[in-house]
């Protein structure tokens, strides 16, 4: 026995991992690292997903938010939204089976991404409390609805069904979850108010009717009847394909000639543009894709890479729009100068990315502050993890000084301001499956920022002209000062009468005008909801959990 | 057609994503953000794999590590160990299936945890440069070596084996991993030599040669021909289980009873501890746990939780220690004063874990700047995501000033110092896949701070002493000044010779002892190895990549 080798020893404990054993050991990855943030990841997977679909069956949303204490450090929360609702073949797998859904083989812009976060929810439920979660769904008025109870099987990532049944809802069409978990509720800027709030900003489509754990009713209505372009599906863009997933996708390819596999599995690649890119890369169009070796591959990316092609279609994307954008930062700051910005869409890793951002600036905004920064991807806020973000980084290291802002070295610019960027992606890279943070990815850092510079040009300009009518201002009343002496003299040397020349002088001045003119400089705060902005704001913040960073990256 | 819901049609595209597929797209959470990184994690996966094995078997771990820069942004990798080798049968998984390892169901310390690492650096070579990777492996001299050339079919997570043969290989066990990649290589703070010189500090038993892409050789031998503690494997504490897992465990057990699945099942629990859990969660000890029921758990959890249950045993743990920990930091940073603490383990969610903390003061550390920290989980260098990592959480929320060190706000503390973490656990609660920083848990964050605590009273002793010495110092210094005087006016009145009377009062200041009392304060150097020190170094730094925050989390 002595010379069995160790290894044949050690090899009897390799075994397989399970996909939710693994993140359920790891549940922090999915964002429930503690209390407070469960209650809001829970509830924002299910409002993520209640919107996704509702727009993907151009239904205008509506959908209610309730949390309810149920003994300490335990609350009920129900999610309830008028979409299309589950066919009752698919209800266990998208709400108990981590890595499925509809998003993930599909290009194109969406709240949810990898068919993790409900299911996530669902597991967090079974492990904190024990209880299953309880599931309605109906599809039309003419079928029944469908109730299940149920939970995630963890050794084999699979639903388990407790509870399935038909039962009567007065709703035609829709679906509603509700789980136990153990979880703590608090306001401030990381709670579920202020996602809830934030949600209905960058969302003036829907409408969400929220109950939160101390029975505090606030409904959100619409403000747009119009649903938000829809976004579509793309194919990859050949700039952003690697070797191996190159290799890959013509082994899947059900074409049969190179040339047409370029033109149908690729975006922006025309039969001339095909011609083009093999040209470059030396292979014969008519090669059957599935002979491809890894050399033709590095041919192929050399070609592409040799080839102008145009950038992706945008239409995949759903921004924003600047002016939507600016219309919810009014309701919620009280600033004196506004400015959005649409960038045009960039791609990044061949997927098409478009940076969004809007300025709030002065006004009645603390100005002993580091600036507020707001983030957004897909219309999602993000409330965890600003230290980490690619968007903090972008923020910290653009010079704010040339826009009248002050910044001491790389930390968060100082002052009266607000600064939102809204990122929408057909694939945003965040840094964390609980999709808290943007990854630090070159590409994007540089777009947030050129986006920072154009809304912080018209910022400077601003300040500028605040700057030009103050001075103007003051240059008038040291005038003013003068108007006594100088038409006394005068009076005496031309003989006119005093008072007038006092008048005259006076009206030269065009002291109102100049007066005017800073009034007119500052923003028409008519769209500032005062309640709106009071909405989860809290004396005493981020005593539980993580509290966020205000500094640097 | 019509009135068809649209949940049917929405619900074709529901589809099941690839474990494979998912950290595909997603390569960036496992460490491939950028070139700079993707070489460091491919590297840091592949030696703590060989550092793991050797000690698992008992091997004093002899690596060597060689980076060859092919073209330009192309590496090749090639790291081979002396360990015990690995079976045929598990090669391929190992090295190309994602949540396959031994380490995940084995509760007990070790740089791997979840079987993802080395199959993510093949995935990452095979979506970079299409290249297989290239496997030599031997268990004993009475066998042959096995020869692989293996790809990750990302479809299924499966490995796909391209070459596979029997070679000659001139060692008698061990396992040699070549991958290509796509990568850059920069020296600096995150740079593969700051990971190997780090390693080699915190595995003192280890012999690692490494030859970096401008074919410089250094050569780390081993200090220690100790191998660290072997870590043992535990059961889950009961204090660590909620419901949910508790359910699942029950439901998994081979003991037949209650009382002899706590006493089996879990860790610290004897016949009277079970005894006294069940009477306090009024459950019958002859109850079969298969039929546990929610309530029948919810009742169990509330048992444990009124039982006074003994911590876990720490064997499962293998500290640095506080000698070898100082000794590490001696050899690269010359200080004047060291000081290093060994916390005693505590429990986080069941699991074991230790703080080790040491500091480095003054001598010729620069002054003007944050201080320098540097992180360690099982003997693990963390290089990146300072910025997001618990460890640097608790190090800014420490107030330093009462140790006599400079803190602005809630940032690093600044000055002449060197702060060294090393978190030993269990389970180490990772930011993300790729392990680079500590989750911000409150246990975590609060243990660590006392052992900042700790080490910073050693280091406020100092300072104090040191203020203490030099003001005496001062003292003699002023006193002798006026000793002509004093002699001069001593001799008049009392007729003594002018001249001894000034020895006699030279004499009396010890100021030869008050500067040897200054010099025997500082610590000794020995240790500091000039070439060791500036491994890694360069002057200009992360031009590419992630730049990391020198100041607040």
């Amino acid at each position: 026995m002595a010379d069995r080798p160790k290894a044949v020893k050690l090899a009897k404990k390799h075994r397989e991992v399970g996909v939710a054993e693994f993140f359920a050991r790891n549940k922090h990855l999915l964002g429930f690292d503690n209390l407070r943030k469960s209650l809001l990841t829970t509830i924002k997977e299910a409002v993520d997903n209640s919107l996704d679909a509702c727009e993907e069956a151009d239904i205008l949303p509506e959908i209610s938010v309730e949390i309810i204490e149920m003994s300490a450090n335990r609350f009920r929360v129900i999610v309830e939204d008028n979409g299309p609702g589950i066919v009752k073949k698919n209800l266990g797998k998208i709400f108990a089976k981590l890595l499925y859904g509809s998003k993930f083989h599909s290009r194109k812009q969406g709240r949810g991404q990898q068919g993790i976060g409900i299911s996530a929810a669902v597991m967090y439920a079974q492990l904190s409390t024990g209880r299953p979660a309880k599931i309605m769904s109906r599809i039309s008025a003419g079928r029944p609805a469908h109730y299940m109870e149920l939970t995630l099987d963890t050794a084999k990532n699979e639903p388990k069904v407790i509870v399935d049944e038909e039962k009567p809802w007065d709703k035609e069409h829709g679906t509603r979850i509700e789980l136990d978990i153990k979880a703590s509720y608090q306001k401030g800027m990381q709670s579920v108010d202020e996602y809830i709030k934030e949600t209905a900003v960058t969302n003036p489509h829907a409408t969400i009717i929220y109950v939160n754990p101390k029975a505090e009713q606030y409904v959100f209505a619409r403000v747009s009847e119009e649903l938000p372009r829809k976004a579509k599906e793309i194919q990859p863009h050949p700039y952003g394909v690697e070797v191996g997933e190159l290799i890959k996708m013509m082994g899947d390819t059900n074409e049969k000639t190179l040339t047409s596999c370029l033109q149908k599995d690729f975006s922006r690649v025309s039969a001339n543009v095909a011609k083009e890119i093999l040209q470059n890369a030396r292979l014969s169009p008519s090669m059957n894709p599935h002979e491809m070796t890894r050399e033709h591959a590095e041919s192929l990316i050399t070609g592409i890479q040799e080839t102008k092609i145009m950038a992706p279609p945008t239409d995949c994307l759903s921004p924003i729009g600047e002016e939507l954008l600016e219309k919810g930062v009014k309701k919620e700051v009280r600033a004196e100068f506004y400015s959005a910005t649409s960038r045009p869409a960039i791609v990044v890793n061949g997927n098409p990315l478009q940076v969004e951002v809007a300025l709030a600036f002065g006004g009645e905004q603390e100005k002993d502050k580091p600036a507020r920064l707001m983030r957004f991807a897909n219309r999602v806020p993000l409330l965890y993890q600003q230290g980490g973000c690619g968007i903090t980084k972008a923020v910290t290291t653009t010079n704010w000084k040339p826009y009248g802002v002050q910044q001491s070295g790389q930390n968060m610019p100082h002052g009266a301001l607000t600064i939102v960027v809204h990122i929408a992606s057909v694939w945003v890279p965040f840094t964390s499956e609980s999709k808290e943070a943007i990854a630090n990815h070159d590409d994007i850092i540089k777009e947030v920022k050129l986006g920072l510079q154009d809304a912080g040009r018209d910022l400077n300009k601003y300040i500028k002209k605040k700057y030009k009518a103050h001075h103007a201002l003051e240059r008038a009343n040291l005038f003013e000062r003068y108007i006594p002496e100088v038409a006394h003299s005068l009076a005496k040397l031309t003989g006119e009468n005093e008072q007038q020349l006092v008048t005259d002088l006076n009206n030269m001045t065009h002291k109102e005008q100049l007066v005017g003119n800073i009034e007119a400089l500052k923003a028409e705060n008519v769209e500032y909801d005062e309640e709106f902005a009071s909405i989860g704001k809290e004396e005493k913040e981020d005593v539980d959990g993580e509290t966020e960073p205000e500094g640097s990256t």
